[in-house]
């Protein structure tokens, strides 16, 4: 080890909202604890933004603002993105790799629809890609699935991973309150944004579900491999069904091997779910994120904390930076060093992705009916037809008010379905009032 | 990158316990998949024994096994130790860094004990010292404190990291079995030892916070600088009492910053604490461990698992062999890279360990008076004789029954251990039945 002071590191930052404002001023506040963590001194080289001259944090110097990202990026020995969306950032961590920066990011959307192409071009330069805070922001999740776990096979990956739906569904479920009010709660704290599509929708989830079923099986799944359904049909009836057989619902996502169909298969999905109220998810309140992981050696697993926010984001980017920034400093991680820790996974898509109609899981069907003797056989009937198990039936309500609630044992996701299009075809069902996953049974 | 397969690495397992035996047995069974994790083969060099002849894992070849231990250490490039226990671990530790080989162990009595030879050897050979096996098994646990939370500062870190002493304050409280009864049936289930000291005096607790506290504030705590009290003193009147004010009793680890006091002190202890039953801690159930991360930016985190057991322990070993592995094959992690990532932290002992008296938190504590008017107010006094503020008082009982339960304020562990003095002193007070302190109010 040479006794020269190593020379500072140039820390470009890309995008500066309330993710890049908080990891610059921690990044200038901070600056010699994290020359100890590092070894020596990380240099914030410039911030690139669209306009300058806005109001900016006064902590930090006018002069670092650039609109020139190209520029800035080629001067940088380590690019940290916060823009989000696809371009300008795919193209500006794409000339970082290439031009031997290590690359830092908290994009998620990007990373669920393309991570192979950054990845790859990770590989190539010989660049170290990292990004945690792309996934439940500080909970420390991708790093234990691509490392701590790397010597273990995971067999399923169970994630809250978007605060706003959980925080809805929770006041949904400890207040009584319908989604409606709900969500314009969340909307007032924060939570949520004016135009809820991407959480409510699941999108959000599905695009941290293909990164998490990406690391967690060591091959790659985007977004447009997962299954997706929202909240938006979680009726304040479905969160009292839950509560009477002891269960909560929640936004689950959900990636699972399954070798007993295919061991070359994996899926991935987003759908609410009915969990057991003594399941370690159930507890997740608010808007805190938790992914429960099953593991064939470590057994189960969980990582919990807040899914969102300026600070926790910022903390899972500078961490990643430290990581990195020492990967450099020691020669590794940067262009030519072979070194592979930080890559991202460099499995190829080795794996199928098992479609939704093959997934086995079980199911809470709510159905109208009219009140007259032999409903119910009838009803069975149409289960036992597509070999869906009932595991128990409950009668409640009469005349106009009579329902049957069914709760099956596992069965594929086609047979419930084909199920449910039986049941709507039988005239003493007047209606299917709705059909949730029960999950999380067996832990 | 060359385009010649790299050669195998020699890997030495120094034990061959019922840890041991599994990261063998997985070792060998799952090569294929390794190799991949990897980027070449792992090859199981030897086993160091005690003594050879014995019956072990059907899946080992005999020839495998050797009593000679430092020849075993010579010829690997990287050292599993799983012996436990000071020497001859230490020895073969410090031989297989010095030879320049890259050591992956679970020995939290020789860390708890010694990181700082260790490290300072690791550093020195400039070689990889991993160890996530030694707190919470599978848990990973040690690398988000020293990686993920890197760019971070970590305020406090309250972990439940015994099992058997969870298992056995989870059946008094959830069955309202005593505690000999519930130790009997920890030991029937196999999470007690014969002799249990280890375990309820918290010496194991004590030995794991020193190891979370050293690398949660990047300095150096050994287990002697660890408060302890163990869970022998823990009655049912205790878990009762918790119970009363909506908390349970959880032997906790607990691993502060003292910024209000000194901002270079820290401070790490060990002892039953009631904590609120809606704290994420409180729902940790059996023989399972969690630690729970209270970080500047990254908020509140949680991590949860089962914490021992061959399986998880061998999942975290052969983690840590999968990352030390790759260091080795890409340059970094051997003799001379320079690579640090992997050394423990390198930081030296600079902070101070605060002692137990200047702690503060708040108490639970129940007395038994006698029945007479004026009572509430003698105590009370002595209480604000040494500046004690009472939170809440509760009477109970009558005549020979008569008994005050205070919970406190926060207080300084030295104020209250005067007062507790004091109220012994008092001849109203005919005992004081217990003194648990009261933890996680904040979260």
């Amino acid at each position: 080890m040479s006794l020269a002071a190593p020379r500072a590191l140039r820390v470009g930052l890309l995008g500066c909202g309330v993710v890049g404002s908080e990891v610059a001023r921690r990044l200038v506040e901070n600056t010699d604890e994290l020359a100890e963590r590092v070894g020596t001194r990380l240099e914030l080289a410039g911030i690139a933004v669209r306009r300058t001259g806005r109001t900016r944090p006064q902590a930090l110097d006018p002069g670092l603002f650039t609109t020139d990202a190209p520029g800035l990026v080629k001067r940088s020995d380590v690019v940290i993105e916060v823009i989000g969306g696809i371009e300008p950032a795919r193209g500006l961590i794409l000339t970082a790799l290439e031009g031997g920066a290590s690359v830092v990011t908290a994009n998620k959307t990007l990373l669920a629809e393309d991570a192979g192409t950054l990845v790859d071009a990770a590989t190539t330069a010989g660049c170290d890609l990292y990004f945690e805070a792309a996934v439940a922001a500080a909970v420390p999740i991708l790093r234990p699935l691509r490392e701590s776990l790397a010597g273990d096979r995971v067999l399923r990956v169970t994630g809250i991973v978007n605060g706003t739906t959980n925080f809805i569904l929770d006041k949904m479920s400890t207040e009584g309150t319908g989604f409606a009010t709900a969500l314009q709660e969340a909307q007032a704290h924060g939570y949520a944004e004016a135009d809820p599509t991407a959480d409510v929708e699941g999108h959000d989830a599905a695009a941290k579900a293909a990164i998490l079923a990406s690391l967690a099986f060591h091959t790659r799944v985007v977004a447009g491999d997962v299954h997706r359904e929202g909240i938006r049909e979680v009726s304040t009836a479905v969160i009292t069904s839950a509560t009477q057989i002891g269960h909560v619902v929640k936004l689950l996502a959900v990636c699972e091997r399954h070798d007993d169909v295919d061991p070359a298969a994996v899926s991935a999905r987003v759908h609410p779910a009915m969990i057991p109220a003594g399941h370690p998810l159930a507890s997740v309140r608010g808007a805190y994120n938790a992914v429960f992981v099953e593991a064939e050696a470590a057994g189960r697993l969980m990582f919990y904390g807040p899914g969102a926010g300026a600070a926790p984001t910022a903390s899972a980017v500078l961490g990643d930076l430290v990581t990195v920034a020492r990967h450099r400093l020691h020669g590794a991680g940067s262009r030519g060093s072979g070194h592979n820790d930080g890559r991202g996974d460099p499995a190829p898509p080795r794996l199928a992705i098992l479609p939704i109609g093959a997934i086995v899981t079980r199911y809470h069907i709510a159905l109208a009916v009219a009140d007259r003797a032999g409903v119910l056989a009838v009803v069975a009937q149409e289960f036992a037809r597509h070999d869906v198990s009932i595991e128990t039936v409950r009668q409640e309500g009469r005349g106009t008010d009579a329902q049957l609630v069914v709760v099956t044992h596992r069965a594929t996701d086609a047979a419930l379905a084909a199920t449910v299009a039986g049941l709507r075809r039988i005239d003493v069902v007047r209606e299917v009032s709705s059909v949730v996953r029960v999950e999380a049974e067996d832990a």
